[in-house]
């Protein structure tokens, strides 16, 4: 079994309206200095297999066809391995 | 300046819609094995201060106010002291 942790991170270049609402928020509520906000995704999920390969393989595609837009986003993730109980 | 990673999480107990959507697209992709998805948010901002007291409480009082849920998710963010370039 491996545990996964996906970030998919809208692109630098690209504009994020929802990190700039959060900033334009941090303003209205007076928290000065908050500035350059990014929200980004951060996927926990769970693989049943005992082969890191296959894993990978299984996550990378979980990745590129359904979580991220490749259009916009950058992805990237990391496999632990964890004892079934 | 401090750069601030903040992690926003659905409670445990508190059913993700959005980690559902995603773990039955997996299956219809035929992506085998994955489970337990849980979708999150990750924000990195930026706050312009050299006092890390005030600092930390302008990040805190940004998540409880304007980030975070309180009813029904947890936060947490770490501080990273950078400098000014």
């Amino acid at each position: 079994m491996f545990k996964v942790k996906a970030i998919i991170k809208r692109r630098k270049s690209i504009l994020d309206p929802q990190g700039k609402a959060a900033e334009q928020g941090a303003k209205l509520l007076g928290l000065n200095g908050v500035n350059s906000v990014r929200v980004d995704k951060m996927i926990d999920f769970m693989i049943n297999s005992n082969d890191s390969d296959e894993a990978g393989k299984i996550a990378d595609e979980f990745c590129v066809k359904l979580l991220s837009n490749p259009i916009m986003e950058d992805y990237e993730f990391t496999l632990e391995k964890v004892n079934e109980s």
